[in-house]
C-alpha cells in the first residue's frame, strides 16, 4: 500500500510503499478515507518536533484521519462502520493514564503519538488499530470525520477552563479565540452557542477567507495588527473566555490583560522559545485580586473525542465547506501541504466513502 | 471605646476614641477579643492600598479578627458566643455575589473591605456585623480566632486550584509552599495531611523561627537564596503543587517550572509593579505540552471560613504557639506591628476571652 512518510533528515514528505497491516489480536483494520494536515504535520515535516518509531528512518505522517472498517478482526465493530482514531498510543503495552481514559494527562515518555512521535500515522491506504482507540463517526460524517481529532482538542480545553471555574457560579458571555487557523475558526464557530459574543483574532487583512469565515458565523474580527490582546478590552471589552490557539508567546501572557474579572484563558498553541520582557508585577497581580487563571492544555482523551463527534454534527456544511479548502487525492497529495492565505484546512483522500 | 486607627496622609496607626456601635436591625454587637496583623495592614498603614470609608479622614484598621457577642439583637447567636466576621461588604445594600455567598468573587467596586477599602475595620473595643458575616468559632479556638481569615484565604485558594485539578484523576504529592510568612507557614501545617511531601521556601539563613516551624512540622526548608524556584525540580522534586504567597512576580512565572506535569500553582501573594524579562516561550510551552495552571486567588467566601475553623482546630497548640510570636495588649499595640527576623505573626488583644 501507498502511504506518505517523511524520512529522517528530509524535508518533504514522499509517498512510501510499506506492506499492508495485519490487524493483531484486538485490533481492526481500517480503510482510509481522509487524513488533515495541521501545523504539527509542518513542523513534523521540518524536524522541529517529533520522532520515527525507534529503529526506522522513517515515519508515516497524519494523525487526524478517519476511516472504514474493513477487517473487524473480531472486535465489536462491522465491516464499514466508519471510525476516527485517537492519536495517543502506550509505548510499552500500558500505563495508569491509558488505563483509565486520560492518555492526552500523560507525561513525556509515556506514550507515542501516532504521526508524530514514535509511532506511523494515518496517512496510509490502511491502518490498524486497538478496538480502544477508535471512536464511532456517524455515516453523515464520514467526509468530515477528519476534524474529530483537532475539534477534539477543543473539547478537552474548553472542559478543563471551564471546571476550573466549577468552584462558584460563572456565567461567561464573551470569548475570544486567538487564532485564525481552523481550529481557530471551528472554535469560534462551536463556542458561538454557548457564548453571546465571540471575536476572533488574526493578523490579515480583508479580504480574507478566514475573516468571511469569522463573519458568516456571527462573530467579530480582531485584526491584532491594529487591536493587540491586551487592548481588546478597551476597544471591545474584557472577555470571560480567552482560546489561545496561535502558540506566540506575548498573547498567552497578554491573555491576562483580556480578561474579565474570574476569566480563565485555555493555551493550546505550543510555541517556540522567545524571551520577552513582560510587566511581571501587574499581570500577576491581576490573575491575583480578580481571580483569573491560566490553563494549559494539550491532547485530548476518548471522551473528548466522542464529545467532537457531536460538535462537529452540530456545524453546518456550509461552514465546514468554506473551512476545508482543498481535500487532494493521493496523487497530488502535495498540494495538501501547501499553506497560503487562500489556504484554511486541507487534507489528503485515501479512498472515496462509499455508503453501503 | 477606643479603636487603632490610620488618618489618611498618615503612617502610622493610632489610637482613637470613637462612640460604641449601635447594632442595626439584623446585626449583633461584638466584643473585640483579638484582632490580627498582616502584610496588608502594613500596606494600608504605608498608603499603597486601602481608603478609609467615603467622607471620613480615618481608617480604623483590622480584618483578622474574633470576638464574643454580647448583645446578639435578634441574630441567631446568643450572649457569648465566639464568632470570626467575614472582611468583605456590598457597598450598596447587596449585589449578586454577596446573594450567593460569594463575596470573594465580586470585582473591584462591588465591595468593601471591612479595615482595608472604605469601611472600617475590627480594631476597635466593639463591632457591629450582620448575622449572614459571623462565622461560629468553638469556645475552645477563641484565643487563636483572629487566624480564621487568613486560614480562609488558604482554603478558598487551595479549593480553586484542586477544582481546576478535577476534570481528570489527579494525585498531588508534593506541595511547594513560596513564603515562610505567617501564611505560608499555617499553609505548610495545614497541608502536611494531604501531601506526602512539603516544601516551604523562604529567604532566610539559620538560626531563624520559620525555619524550626517549618522543620516542626517535618516539611523541608528550600532557602531561595540558593535554590531558586525554578531550581526546585532538579535539587528536591518537581511539584505537584505550588502555593504562591510572597507576592514577588518572578515566583509566579517560575512556579511553572517548579511544577510537575499536570501540576497546578496557586497565586494568593499581591505584588507590586515590576518588569522582567522572562523564557515566554519555554514558559508557555511547559503549561501547554505538560497541562500545567496558575490561578489566581483573592479573599475567601463564607463557606472557606467555615472550613478554616475546622482547618485551625486541626493544627496542634504548639504550632500555634510558635507561629504566634506576639499578642500585645491595647496600651502597647505599636508592638503588634513591629515586623522583624523574630516576628512571624502578632495580634492586638483588646479583651481576654472568659468562657462562660
Amino acid at each position: 500500500m501507498k502511504a506518505i512518510a517523511v524520512y529522517e533528515g528530509g524535508d518533504e514528505p514522499v509517498v512510501v510503499e510499506k506492506p499492508r497491516p495485519e490487524p493483531a489480536a484486538g485490533e481492526a483494520l481500517v480503510r482510509t478515507l481522509r487524513v488533515g494536515v495541521d501545523g504539527t504535520d509542518h513542523e513534523v515535516i521540518a524536524g522541529a518536533h517529533g520522532e520515527p518509531p525507534a529503529g526506522e528512518d522513517h515515519l508515516v505522517l497524519g494523525h487526524e484521519a478517519v476511516g472504514v472498517v474493513v477487517d473487524p478482526n473480531g472486535t465489536r465493530f462491522a465491516v464499514g462502520d466508519v471510525v476516527a482514531p485517537t492519536v495517543r498510543r502506550p509505548p510499552d503495552g500500558g500505563n495508569e493514564y491509558f488505563a483509565r481514559g486520560e492518555p492526552d494527562m500523560a507525561p513525556s515518555g509515556a506514550y507515542h503519538e501516532r504521526g508524530i512521535v514514535g509511532a506511523h500515522g494515518f496517512m496510509a491506504e490502511y491502518f490498524t488499530s486497538p478496538e480502544a482507540f477508535l471512536v464511532d463517526v456517524p455515516p453523515a460524517l464520514a467526509e468530515w470525520g477528519f476534524l474529530v481529532e483537532p475539534v477534539s482538542i477543543t473539547e478537552k480545553a474548553v472542559e478543563q477552563a471551564f471546571t476550573s471555574r466549577s468552584a462558584f457560579e460563572w456565567t461567561p458571555e464573551s470569548v475570544l479565540v486567538l487564532g485564525n487557523g481552523s481550529l481557530g475558526l471551528l472554535t469560534a464557530a462551536m463556542l458561538d452557542d454557548t457564548f453571546d459574543r465571540v471575536y476572533c483574532l488574526g493578523r490579515r487583512e480583508r479580504p480574507d477567507p478566514t475573516i468571511d469565515v469569522i463573519e458568516s458565523i456571527g462573530a467579530t474580527y480582531v485584526n491584532s495588527t491594529k487591536t493587540p490582546v491586551s487592548a481588546v478590552p478597551d476597544v471591545y471589552e474584557p472577555v470571560d473566555f480567552v482560546f489561545e490557539a496561535t502558540g506566540y508567546p506575548p498573547h498567552a501572557f497578554e491573555s491576562i490583560d483580556a480578561l474579565a474579572p474570574n476569566g480563565v484563558a485555555a493555551l493550546l498553541g505550543v510555541p517556540g522559545d522567545m524571551n520577552v520582557e513582560i510587566d511581571a508585577g501587574r499581570l500577576h497581580r491581576e490573575l491575583v485580586l480578580h481571580n483569573k487563571a491560566l490553563i494549559g492544555s494539550v491532547n485530548s482523551g476518548y471522551e473528548h473525542f466522542e464529545a467532537a463527534v457531536d460538535s462537529l454534527g452540530s456545524l453546518s456544511v456550509s461552514l465546514l465547506s468554506d473551512l476545508v479548502t482543498g481535500v487532494y487525492p493521493l496523487e497530488s497529495f502535495e498540494a495538501a501541504f501547501v499553506d497560503d492565505d487562500t489556504t484554511i484546512k486541507t487534507a489528503i483522500e485515501f479512498a472515496a466513502y462509499e455508503e453501503r
